[in-house]
């Protein structure tokens, strides 16, 4: 008999008996997993849905809940901003970057309004309003916000910019949770059959075609036969180190994994039919340095002194070009006028102040005229309301000449610097799993950070992006397989 | 009947008729195909060799015909190196970075004199001098030269120096050809079946073995069988933009892919069975820049004028440290000392010149005080022989100081910076294709640029690792293809 095998489907002629039959099987429990059976079902098909944990969740629940969405939302007309679809199609584009998938970014585009309305009818709660400024997540239960690079250079000048972080109304931070759940109820709702502590350990497949996986359920193998196909929501790598030494090695560099089970299984399970997993060396990483707020107008240095970005872009923008930087650490340069005690969580630590910035530059054994003259070239600019460098704009562009002054050492080690994967499996807009002819997997769905999707390229990671491509994606995907 | 494709191992029963039988058949005749084939037919196997092109080459050919090796060989005494095999051992690992493959490099560092032997028993002649300097080929038919960053900072103070670059005794450049054809006369000799215009378009597999190939040869597919074992040894994957688009994007920053047919499909073929493709994002690539010889003391800035390596480095290394730079371009600066008119091939224009550096910044449209200041900084430290932004040293290391000044443009789409891909196969040292859950793919063997190996990694790249990679790991592939 066939070794049961992450790697290799299980032959369907060896199946003795199917110990569940459905007509999609779901594999994970997070946004894109529940969005995906909820269409499923919707579409009339029987859906069951395996969850590996003890409930729903996935990394989605340890998110802000925040979806990336524009094109004119209610919020963002009554804050003012006139966003188009093609200005959306255009950030997405340059936030994928070298990796951008262009079907998926103007297919989201287009019918970005389209999916605020559905997430709104499935009870997906927002405010309305704006909360401006720098933030990460809400303080409060705000809805929109400014979630990535849009209003910043390079980016400000390349598509018309607006704020499309949509965040679910949630008291502070943490919106990830109370976000699946509504999807999980929504499942229920349409008889979505929940399996948990339910692990995917192989696909089974009939000649070409997927119709089945392989669970481990109360330490037995359980056959699942998919009558119609199987959904792959099981999440990214960043919790497998094989994995990551791999294919993304760069992750070593940064110590905190964000995640849930994300061991690449979802990943490994699709390549084992024949998948193409693509662009598997990109992460994203951010590193909580504007908060407190005022650091949002701090300046980064790299050991040779020398600035490396225009800090008013997305935080994680920011802290993945830092980890770009040699040394293993960078330093977030602040006067008085704009220190306050960063959080806790944040593991910063001051490696250097002085009443001028060549005392602080000598604090940091910088040599003389490094430091000193990038910030003194720097605030001689932005007293005149400019960036030459980088393009930094105002009101995050300010003269920083209020002595004492400190520098903020964010090591790439002991500073909390968290980190997921974006590679995964190509898929189709449909969500269909794509072979490396480009050819679909018969059978074969997936969709979530085992896919690799909107948010694909690191350095232009904007939050939001990822729940937008969880749930848009994986409800195309559910569609599809039930169709 | 099963597709013929690269992407789906055909069953060996629906082979109605073998055309070919061998015990090794080998899949290109660049300096990895040759060396398995020379070790298997050694080894008493009956082998055949098949490429694509008429003849044999690939693009060990269009090489130098250079290969890394150390840890005291003949010429490196003669020239009063004391080179170790701890010392090889550890700068391999450094050169392999994150991607490093640790086996393989303390392996060959191990053997690296045996190798050394082998290749002149096959033939290769070494005029067995050194020729000091800054030389990317020698310009006669010296033998060693420093072709790598071992004497620059920080891999000198972490792996002790010496020169490794052992070149093909030749005169001028182009090495590799005479390289090949040495190998290809040692496998003629050993009674390897040739066959050329032959393009690899599936493997066969019966049952969970790799038994042979299909072949396609004047316009029909040809089934070999091969008993023992199959290697590809196909090269990479530059020449195919289809896969760099999902794999290794960034190459498209850069215009001058190098190489011979490296379509990918070895990489497909192994994958295709089961193998892991791994580093797919890695590529070396150069620009000339140390042409003619005095602009190796040179002095890179990016276009915000900050410099970004320590310029003594392997020109490679500059080079692809020089593509992570924002803006598409960096200048190579240089003064009326060091200036010479650049090679045509190499593309690069004068972007700038001034009888002082404040000049030259303003022609280059630079903010006043960027690159300037920067090299009022270098000239002043370089006038005492130091550097204390990225440890430049003597003799590299010189004020630049004698204007007029000159700007040189290295624009990454206009200039010539050749590149191609280092991901690849996973494989044991004894180059079997490894699945991804790191078990050997049974019958399947690879080498070369189709496999991840010694060169993994794109900022560690020193001249003859990839060939060095190739000799050596072909011949253990065909050793145990063989077995």
């Amino acid at each position: 008999m066939t070794e049961i095998s992450l790697h290799r489907p299980f032959p369907a002629h060896e199946v003795a008996a199917w110990d569940y039959e459905t007509d999609v099987a779901v594999i994970g429990f997070g946004a894109a997993g529940a969005c995906a059976a909820i269409e499923a079902a919707g579409a009339g098909a029987r859906v069951m849905l395996f969850e590996r944990n003890s409930g729903s969740g996935g990394a989605s629940a340890l998110s802000g809940g925040e979806i990336y969405i524009g094109g004119g939302t209610d919020a963002q007309k009554a804050a003012g901003f006139d966003d188009t679809t093609e200005a959306l199609a255009a950030y997405l584009k340059l936030a994928g970057g070298p990796c951008a998938d262009e079907a998926k970014c103007d297919l989201y585009a287009a019918e970005a309004l389209d999916h605020y309305a559905w997430l709104k009818a499935q009870g997906v709660p927002y405010r309305g309003n704006y909360m401006p400024g720098k933030v990460i997540e809400p303080t409060d239960d705000s809805t929109l916000i400014w979630s990535g690079s849009e209003a910043a250079a390079p980016f400000c000048d390349l598509a018309t910019p607006a704020p499309r972080g949509h965040v679910i109304q949630h008291m502070g931070w943490g919106g990830g949770r109370p976000l699946v759940d509504i999807l999980e109820a929504g499942a229920r709702e349409r008889g979505v059959e929940i399996v948990t502590d339910a692990r995917a350990v192989a696909l089974v497949r009939d000649g070409e075609r997927i119709v089945g996986a392989v669970m481990r359920i109360d330490n037995q193998n359980r056959f699942v036969r998919a009558a119609k196909g199987v959904v792959l929501a099981a999440g990214g790598f960043v919790m497998n180190e094989g994995m990551r030494r791999k294919y993304c090695p760069d992750t070593f560099r940064i110590a905190d994994p964000i995640g849930d089970k994300d061991d690449g299984s979802g990943i490994e399970l699709g390549v084992s039919a024949g998948g193409d997993a693509i662009h598997m060396d990109q992460f994203f990483t951010t590193c909580p340095w504007t908060m407190p707020e005022p650091h949002a107008k701090g300046v980064f240095v790299n050991i040779a002194g020398q600035r490396f970005i225009n800090e008013d872009c997305y935080h994680g923008r920011v802290s993945r070009t830092a980890v770009d930087q040699p040394g293993g650490k960078v330093y977030l340069l602040l006067d008085s006028a704009h220190f306050e005690q960063p959080p806790e969580f944040a593991r910063v630590s001051i490696a250097g102040t002085g009443d001028t910035w060549e005392e602080v530059e000598a604090e940091l054994e910088m040599p003389a005229g490094t430091l000193a003259a990038t910030m003194a070239f720097y605030n001689a600019h932005a007293r005149e309301g400019r960036d030459p460098l980088y393009g930094k704009r105002t009101p995050i562009l300010v003269p920083l000449d209020q002595g004492p002054f400190v520098a903020l050492e964010l090591d790439f080690q002991a500073s909390y610097f968290s980190f997921f994967t974006l590679g995964g499996l190509k898929t189709s807009v449909d969500g269909e799993v794509l072979d490396r002819g480009g050819t679909p997997v018969p059978g074969l769905y997936a969709a979530g950070r085992c896919t690799s999707g909107l948010p694909a390229w690191g350095h232009g990671y904007s939050s939001g992006m990822s729940l937008a491509d969880c749930t848009f994606f994986g409800r195309r995907a559910g569609r599809k397989a039930a169709a």
